[in-house]
């Protein structure tokens, strides 16, 4: 194990700036392991789930949805926040039934992971899903997803186009074995 | 191709909250897809690049650096940010470069992907670095990064393990095919 000691930061301040619906932001000052002083904005997040969800046929269920930051619709694998408190299994059940409609009877941890460490906290729990039985959708009234169907070569393929372009969504289907 | 019109949201109104030194902050009011108002958090990102740098002998050189928002040290696959207009490929040259001392005479475009389309524009270029040269390595100055070289059945191993946990790192080594 290399020795890390020389690349810790100190924290001497914080300042918040904004609490949000679903993010905070708050700027830091630290010490750097020079000894002098850095800033450092922090993106708060409460966590989420991102789930790959497996069909008996060996096909994988993606949303599709619009992503306002980015102004597209993208596909993705299916993913939510965290409530309060929430355990991240729990939390992979009930994303996958609000998002899809399954429920998965055998649900197995992929990974964590953080998506973006310089600016935020966010983590992603990852989950392979499978054992599926389909019941009714029920988003978020703030929610609207389309529910798609893909096989391993479809996904493949969308890999190398780049249509497939979210993070989560890559690494969700790579640990899969997709 | 699915239709997607049934998907889209309107922008109506947006404040401006944060301008930061890398990340700002807006919430904008937008027409939901039911016609009804919703508010969306985007933290705007200059956008950014990871580079996998392979060596003659089919190892990676990864960079082990303190992270303040998780607030640990993680290894992850050289990356940076887009300076103001800067070309990816030419930034995925300087940021190898300044993090690991290495030039690269061929480099591969992997995917271009958004880390976190819910919140954030953040868009990562992915390169794969071969037919590297040694230099000196010159960080930025608030910058402070070991380099570590691993071969592929070590990489495997901190993906199981869970050691490797940064998003944009275990999408590009997935597709680079490590």
């Amino acid at each position: 194990m290399p020795n890390d000691t020389d690349l810790y930061e100190k924290l001497t301040n914080s300042e918040r700036l904004f609490e949000g619906k679903i993010i905070n932001l708050r700027r830091d000052e630290v010490i750097l392991p020079n000894g002098r002083t850095g800033m450092r904005e922090v993106v708060e997040h409460p966590g989420a789930v991102a789930i790959v969800p497996l069909t008996t046929e060996g096909n994988v269920i993606l949303v599709r949805q619009f992503r306002h930051p980015i102004g597209q619709v993208i596909l993705e694998v299916p993913a939510g926040k965290l409530d309060s408190g929430e355990d991240p299994a729990a939390c992979a059940v009930r994303e996958l039934a609000e998002e899809t409609g399954f429920t998965a009877n055998t649900l197995r941890k992929l990974t964590s992971m953080y998506t973006t460490p310089g600016f935020s906290n966010e983590i992603i729990h990852v989950y392979l899903a499978e054992d599926l039985i389909e019941s009714d959708k029920h988003p978020d009234e703030d929610e609207f997803i389309n529910t798609e169907i893909y096989t391993p070569e479809q996904i493949h393929q969308m890999i190398i186009s780049g249509e497939l372009c979210d993070a989560k969504s890559l690494v969700a289907l790579c640990l899969a074995g997709i």
